[in-house]
């Protein structure tokens, strides 16, 4: 067979499993969840040696980064295991009824949640995705079609032989996890031009897979792009405040999209700020690149360059610019934020409103660092990804976002005039 | 300027004018559409001259029902300025905070409702789209980008002045309504490859538009394809109230998306149902085509065929099976259905809920007349249109569909642990 032919075969059975999927009793989907973390369990000895395999013939092609994902250490194994578990705990959103009301007409129409059906995810080396992606997507009564990287496919396939077995064995079809068991790079391009039996992609990696995803998918995609994160210290911060909360985005994680990339501080309060600041980030191994009047009070910093205040460094270094104040600090947010997460500092309640209305971010925050930016500490339990779009899901996507609502209208025979 | 250059230019200036429409308050927005309604009214005769003009030199290419849609009554001028007023009476979902809630760290996490951004709306010969769509993405805070057809192109511009008028006058940014001014084919490519600066592209109109729109479009697209409509009649149902729908939904009115395409009859109560509303059918003009066993009990209809199932009329045809039940009922639908509305009649409460959750429309109504399945029934207020895709919006889209939602998160100086 052919990759297309195999390709529009696995589709076409995910199709299938996600109608049956989205008939599933919520018990069946916990059982399945439980059962799926104890194959997982049970199977860990194995895992770990066809992870070893992967390894062994990836060592001489990838980078030492791209490596250390790739291995399924134990804990790592047990950690899947415990988020699918987790995932179990979460309410099912499968059926939510909202608001019901009666029309003027008699009728009665209201909202009901519902799957989107068939979610494929693309993504790179990390196996363990295919297990919380995966748990994710069955708890919303989704299928999913999984395409990891070809330097994971053995161990990627066993974590859904594992997902598979417990399905069958809880009843539910088995097809409803899928991992695509070709590395031919045509399948992603054929997955791309399905959009009549897949609903949504979901790309995770970096950002050249996410832009060929964008511009060859024919179904919607929910992506991440840049995290740019911007902590904007206003003339009415409380200091102290002020520079926990910078130093906390900062430094709590270099590599991680809701880090902070660029501070932005009110003239009145900068040298306030950063004659404490700067020697705190400084001392932590921080390299700051400042604006002309950032470099007038901390001497030993260099200087930012227009594309500095355009980059994610995902790494020990961040800009600086001070500027006069809310307006002008939500002018370069605008312009070379990338609408992750923006945060302000201020004790005025006219600034964070002003702030929180204008700030065009998936999350815009007062007084708390851009590091809560994050499914689990917004109470969403786990997140398949967190989306830099508005169209859908917007910031961190949890279960929610892998739903969608239809309406429902009762009546009692009624018929319109 | 190259028709390309053209286009890119209006997309920038409607982002620019996006991010101001963003912030816009309530009270501006809402004089603004009460203000265009006025110069609408005031520039009726000057509309319907340049309407004139369009329809003198649309005569001999297009046909007569097309024709009609594009004439501008005195009617439906008034109709427009009613529709922006009605407009302006709706809540504005702009900035609306929900989810509110603590999390154990202590900041607070909520979701604050925003506008989308470019709404780029692609349209066939109706002249009051213009006015209908851009108030509708006005009011929800987004800038609209226009191509209608070819064909109305003098009166698009003229309602297009109106809009940007009043926006003028009242305070609002005049590019946040731009129609494209060139009737040249490519502008719709260009409009389609643009997704920096097109938020969303919704395509009103047939089917090959929307197909191509769907095709090409690297931006999320609102989309409307079939409304091939059921309604069961279950076992368990009230007779009179079955006829009464049934007969509501296909004669109500024939052209329209919502109308019953076809009628399912579970087989005990086939003859009942059957034997006096096909008579009030056939009497009203409708042709019905049948099953086999539909035949006998109706003798005088056609034979329906595999295509007929799977046929949106838009007249008065109509198709018609009998089923043993619910779950046959049920399967039939998933196959030859659109996913657009679909009702059940049934007093069992059972059947009932299991036709509510198992049933993938837009909308699934029990005991009420698919007719329903409407902006205006719903409470919306308004449609811009009725999608049948899952992602984003389902069903009718009103201002909350042209809105997306940012999380907010406020704290206290909280930083991560």
């Amino acid at each position: 067979m052919n990759v297309n032919d195999y390709i529009t075969q696995v589709a076409i059975r995910a199709r299938k499993a996600a109608r049956e999927m989205a008939r599933a009793q919520t018990s069946a989907k916990n059982a399945a969840l439980h059962r799926i973390a104890d194959i997982i369990l049970e199977q860990a000895a194995e895992l770990a040696d066809v992870n070893a395999k992967d390894m062994t013939a990836a060592r001489d092609n990838i980078d030492p980064a791209m490596l250390d994902r790739l291995e399924l250490t134990p804990a790592r194994i047990e950690s899947m295991a415990d988020g699918l578990r987790q995932i179990a705990t979460l309410a099912d959103p499968v059926g939510e009824v909202t608001d019901m009301n009666y029309r003027p007409t008699g009728i009665q129409v209201g909202k009901m949640r519902v799957p989107l059906g068939v979610v494929g995810i693309i993504y790179e080396s990390r196996p363990n995705v295919t297990a919380d992606a995966a748990g994710l997507c069955l708890k919303s009564g989704n299928a999913t079609i999984l395409r990891g990287g070809s330097e994971a496919i053995h161990s990627n396939q066993a974590i859904a032989e594992c997902l598979r077995q417990g399905l069958n064995e809880c009843g539910l079809p088995e097809d409803a996890v899928q991992v695509i068991e070709t590395t031919d790079r045509d399948a992603v391009g054929t997955m791309l031009q399905l959009p009549e039996y897949i609903d949504v992609i979901i790309p995770r990696g970096g950002k050249g897979l996410i832009e060929r995803v964008t511009e060859q998918a024919r179904m919607p995609v929910i992506k991440h792009l840049d995290g740019i994160c911007h902590v904007y210290i206003d003339h009415k911060a409380d200091i102290d405040k002020a520079i926990n909360i910078a130093f906390n985005a900062k430094t709590n994680r270099y590599g991680v999209c809701n880090a902070m990339e660029s501070l932005l501080v009110a003239d009145t309060v900068a040298e306030q700020v950063l004659n404490k600041l700067g020697p705190m980030l400084i001392d932590k191994g921080v390299e700051i690149r400042g604006c002309g009047k950032a470099q007038q009070i901390l001497s030993s910093i260099k200087a930012a360059t227009e594309q500095d205040y355009a980059t994610e460094y995902l790494a020990a270094i961040m800009s600086l610019k001070i500027v006069c104040g809310i307006e002008e600090a939500m002018e370069h947010i605008e312009k070379y934020g990338s609408r992750h997460t923006d945060a302000i500092v201020t004790e005025d309640i006219t600034a964070a409103r002003t702030f929180l209305n204008n700030v065009d971010s998936s999350s815009v925050m007062v007084n708390a660092s851009t590091r809560f930016a994050d499914g689990y500490e917004y109470g969403l339990g786990a997140e398949i990804g967190i989306s830099t779009d508005k169209f859908h899901a917007r910031g961190p996507v949890g279960l929610e976002g892998l739903t969608s609502q239809k309406y429902i209208v009762i009546g009692d025979g009624h018929v319109r005039q």
